[in-house]
Parts: C-alpha cells; structure tokens; sequence
C-alpha cells in the first residue's frame, strides 16, 4: 500500500502508569496492538523508563521501529483531586503524554488513569473543541444483535441540555467510526416515552435535538429497557447517570457469573451441563464483555484522548488502541467540529 | 391466634384496571393472595363490575368473605397526564381506590396503572407524609447472597438532597418492613467513592446524611458496582437514575435469556447441556426474576400505595399485595413519620 494515498500515520502516546495492573497489562497490550495498526503508525509509551523499559523488553517490543519510550517519572494516583495533581505533577506519566498531543508529538493519547484527572488536565491542556463546553466519555455496549455507544458513562454528572445536545453529535459521529453505522438512530434516555416526563432537563434536551433536523437520526426518546433490544445506535444521558449505568450493568453481569458458579457448586450433573452448554455461555460473555470495547473516547477536546477502564488487561489496552486509530483515520475530531458548529447553528435558530 | 393482640385487620384496595394485562391478571393474583393474607384482612376489588365480576367468579373468589367488589367505571390510561386525570375521570378505578384510602374505607391500596397519574393523584388526596416532601418508589433489587431496596425508582425525577435524605430514612424502615434487616446499611450511589465526586447533590445529601447519626445505618457513597455485591442493604439514588436503572437491568436480563437462547438454537448438545444445567439458570432467573418482589410501595405519602409494575402477571400481583400487608402490619406509615421528624430535627441543626 502507498502510505501517500491512505490515512496520514497515526501517533498514539500511552500512558503507562496509574491503572490497577501498573505498567505491565498496559506494555503487555500495546505489544498486542502492533498486529492491528499500519506500518507507519507509531505508539509511544510513556512512564517511568527504569520500569517501562524492561517490560517493553520481555514484551520484545523496546526495539520495535514503531515503539518510542517517553521517560515521565511520577504517577497520577486515584485519590489524586485534578487541580492539585495539575498543578504538583507536570513530570506525571499522564501531564507527559497529554502534553504530547498538545505540542504536535503525538496526534491522540490513551491513559488508564484517574479519570477526574484526565478530564480536568485534559480540557486544560488540550481545550474544548470549538463548539463543545464540555468533554464526555463514549462507551460501547452490547445490545440482543449487535453494539450501542452510550455516552456521556462520566465525564460530566451534570450535563446541560446544550451539553447533551452537543454529544448526541459527537456520538453520531463516533457510532459511524467505531461501529460502522451509516445513519446512526440517536435516542435520549429517559424516564419515559411520552413528553414531559423525566424533568426540565430532558425536556430542553428534547427540544434541541429535534431543531437539528436532518443533521442527526435523532429516534426521541428512549427507556432502559429499548437499550438493550438494540432499537438505537447511540444513547445520550447525563455523566451522572451513564457512569452508574455502566458500572451497574458491569455489576450485574458478575453477580450472574458468580451466581451461576455459586449453584452450580461440585453438583456433577451441573458440571457436566455447564460443561455442554459452556459454548453458549462463552459466546454470551464474549458478546457482553467490557474487555471486548475496553476504550472509551473522550470526546469534544481539542485532540483524541482515550480512556480505559483502570482494571483493563492487556485485551482491553489492545482493543482501546485499535478504537484510538480507528477515530483518527477517521479523522473523527475535523468531523465533530464541522458537525457541532453546524448543529449550533440550528439550535440557535427559531 | 387471637385477633385482638395481633396486628389490627389490613384493608387493600386493589385498582384492577389499567395495566398491560387488563382486570384478569389482577383478579387471579388477589386470589392467590388470599393464601397469604390472614383471616381477618380484606381485600376490595376496584374496577367496572360487569368486568370484575364475571373474573372474579371465574377466579371463584366472588363469594369469599375477604373479598369484596367496588364499582369504578372509568379507565386511567398510560398516556393520561396527571392534572387533567384526576379532574376529569374521578370515577377511574386507580380514583376510586385512592379516594377509599382517603375516606377511610381501605387501609392501603394497590394499582398496575400509569405511574405519574398514582403519583400526582396520590399526593393529591393523600397529601405528603408530614416530614416528606415528595413521595418515593422503592424498588426491591437481587444482589449476590440477598436482596437490597434501591429507591427512588421513578416517582420524582428531579430529587433535591432533601429529598434523597427522606428516601434514606424511609428506604431503612422499609429493608427492616420488607427484608427483615435489622439495622439495615444505606449507601448514597454516586460515580466514585471519593468525596466531591458525581456533584453539587451528590455532596449535600451526603452531608445531610452524615448529619442523621445513628437515626440511620450510613455507610457512605457507593458505586454501581457494589451494589450487587450486597455491601449495602438500602441504595439510595434520585429517582431519573433510579428509574432509568431499574429498567436496564430488566432490560439486560432479557437480553441475556434471548442471547442464550439464540446461541443455543437447535444444536444438541447445547440442548442437552442446558437441560441438565437448568435447575441452575432456574435458580438463578428465581433469584432474579422481577415478578418475585413485584410491588414498589411509594413511600411517604399520608397512606400506604403500592406500585406494581403495568406487565405484572398474577405472581407479581400476588406478591406486591403480600408486600402491602407486610409494610402494614408493621406500621410502616407511622414509624416513617416519626423517624422523618426525628432525622428533620437533626438535619435542620448545626
């Protein structure tokens, strides 16, 4: 292929430290990545070299001519507040590589880390993208045939109207490039279908999202229970509730798990069913998995910030990489912007 | 036993109109109830007689002598709005049991219909409990080795911190009505355990509740995710996520039957690996199934209401009116009242 007529190459920093499993799930999936992205794209791993460096070597990746190690010698910690970490951890591994897509060394970044953090540090330093106020977290999930985004799961408990307006769409957008939808349907959760119920909020929200016309596929509003029948591409909700759904949907699945192990216990007729129907349960946790989407986009900054789940394994950094080149030869953030100034525009308008 | 030093007799009014299945599902689970029930409680049929009447001899319960009928031509529908219901369709079965309560003809009642018609018309004739300002539903959830309440789910979309302390106070007495936990644990759901997370409301219910002492079990913020790990016994949430939660996790139950049973298909071993691994998903389905805690009682209102769920078939009925009993035979009203003025008293001082 001649890279001069394909996508431009992508640079992604990712950001070693601050996740659950520290440098070694995270070094251990960019290895894994290198079979997804092209020969031009480049991964810099950013951290502390006197720990990144031998984990890039037992990976066999510290010479690979797409891997550049990032010295950063401190750590954003979980109970780190962002004005404070900010302003005392510029060396952290996370401030490094965030001020890397900012001066032009690296097109996106991916970080496991706080993510109050990389909210806060992340608008700070990259801005909002002309025409959003605020970032919010995109995840996909699984619905009965296929997947949804659901957005914002936690960047902002609490969305305006006009912020919800704004990332139904991003999320359009994102839905296209991440799950290949033509003509996303975009439903506004809420409480239930007919006007006027689930308060102010959603009826402004409402109001906006129907001004936009043709701009998006907006399918009103939607339930809890549509979600999952897979009635709509994009799900648009508060910070607030979006993160409680996802960690409860998330809680849920393991409690069934744990249920199902619980029953079945050394009973050798249950084990022998498990055993036969074990397929079908593989193929359930598969398609419901969180490790499968691993990464949630941050969408409406300046530049591409992805954000995985702090216990992700090596799977999850795989799969949150591969999702980070997809949005950029996409060239999903030009997109959003040309989108939202436009929907702005219609909003506005009587 | 003696009736005199029992509990006083239980009077419920049961709206048979209303929800997906019509007066048939309704009438087939009061007769189920009557096992439940004591000698000495009624229970008051509401709905059009030349309807109820003939379901009630089918069910053959017309004659039995803890059953009456009570006429109530008129429907609420589930796209009637609250204000122009209540004025216009007085003679509503969901009206006339409510007003029963009111002129204290029945002791509780009970309605599949149209939640936001029972809310309003609810706080209308029976006003708020005094010490409550809004009422609350408060669902009855799975967890790994039990069941929590997760409250509000649905009856007032915008909760101020206020509010949520009030569902606090009654959520616990209703864990100790419905559960049987003695000094239940209650946890605010928020998006991260940390301090000055998931915003402004967030923060001033958990300083009010920090406020209430030992006038409850507070054990603090909780996420999603450990709310079905049984760390806590009450979940308290404003009543737009609460809702929106219920429903997913119906939703992404469903979803997980209709996954396994598409991937099983017609595939043999599958079949036969299901059959015998069945008493298991049986297990797990009973421990989790809807129908199993059907009725939501809405807390905080001058009388006890119970919300069942509008597709409730005759196991749900039964349950929600064994719940009803449940809540008063404990006294459940009264003890609110008294714990919301002892909690106000607290939260009002320095």
């Amino acid at each position: 292929m001649n890279p001069t007529v394909g996508p431009p190459p992508c640079r992604i920093a990712v950001d070693c430290m601050g996740g659950d499993h520290g440098a070694k799930e995270v070094i251990a999936g960019t290895a894994l990545a290198l079979d997804d992205i092209r020969a031009h794209d480049k991964i810099i791993l950013v951290g502390n070299i006197a720990e990144i460096e031998p984990l890039a070597k037992k990976s066999r990746i510290a010479a690979h001519p797409q891997i550049e190690l990032q010295h950063a010698p401190e750590i954003i910690r979980m109970d780190d507040k962002p004005m404070q970490a900010i302003k005392s951890k510029k060396d952290a591994s996370m401030m490094v590589a965030l001020e890397m897509v900012r001066n032009g060394g690296a097109d996106a970044m991916l970080s496991t880390g706080n993510t109050k953090v990389l909210v806060g540090a992340g608008t700070l330093k990259l801005r909002p993208m002309p025409g959003a106020d605020r970032p919010a977290l995109a995840a996909i999930m699984p619905h009965l045939t296929g997947h949804f985004i659901l957005m914002d799961v936690g960047a902002n408990p609490e969305s305006t109207p006009l912020h919800l307006m704004h990332n139904a769409v991003m999320g359009a957008l994102y839905a296209n490039a991440a799950l290949g939808i033509a003509k996303p349907r975009v439903g506004l959760l809420t409480v239930g279908t007919e006007e006027s119920k689930g308060g102010e909020r959603i009826n402004q929200t409402h109001a906006l999202l129907k001004k936009l016309g043709g701009e998006i596929n907006y399918a009103g509003p939607v339930e809890g229970f549509d979600m999952f029948d897979g009635e709509v591409d994009v799900v648009i909700v508060d910070g607030f509730t979006g993160n409680v759904l996802l960690k409860s949907v998330e809680g849920m699945f393991y409690m069934m798990q744990d249920l199902a192990r619980k029953k079945t216990g050394r009973n050798p007729l249950y084990l022998a069913g498990a055993l036969a129907f074990s397929p079908v349960l593989r193929g359930i946790k598969h398609h419901l998995k969180p490790e499968r989407n691993g990464g949630a986009p941050l969408l409406g900054l300046g530049a591409l910030v992805m954000k995985a789940h702090a216990s992700s394994n090596r799977n999850a950094i795989r799969n949150a990489i591969r999702l980070g080149r997809e949005a950029l030869s996409h060239n999903l953030t030009a997109q959003m912007k040309d989108a939202l100034a436009r929907a702005n525009t219609l909003a506005a308008a009587n």
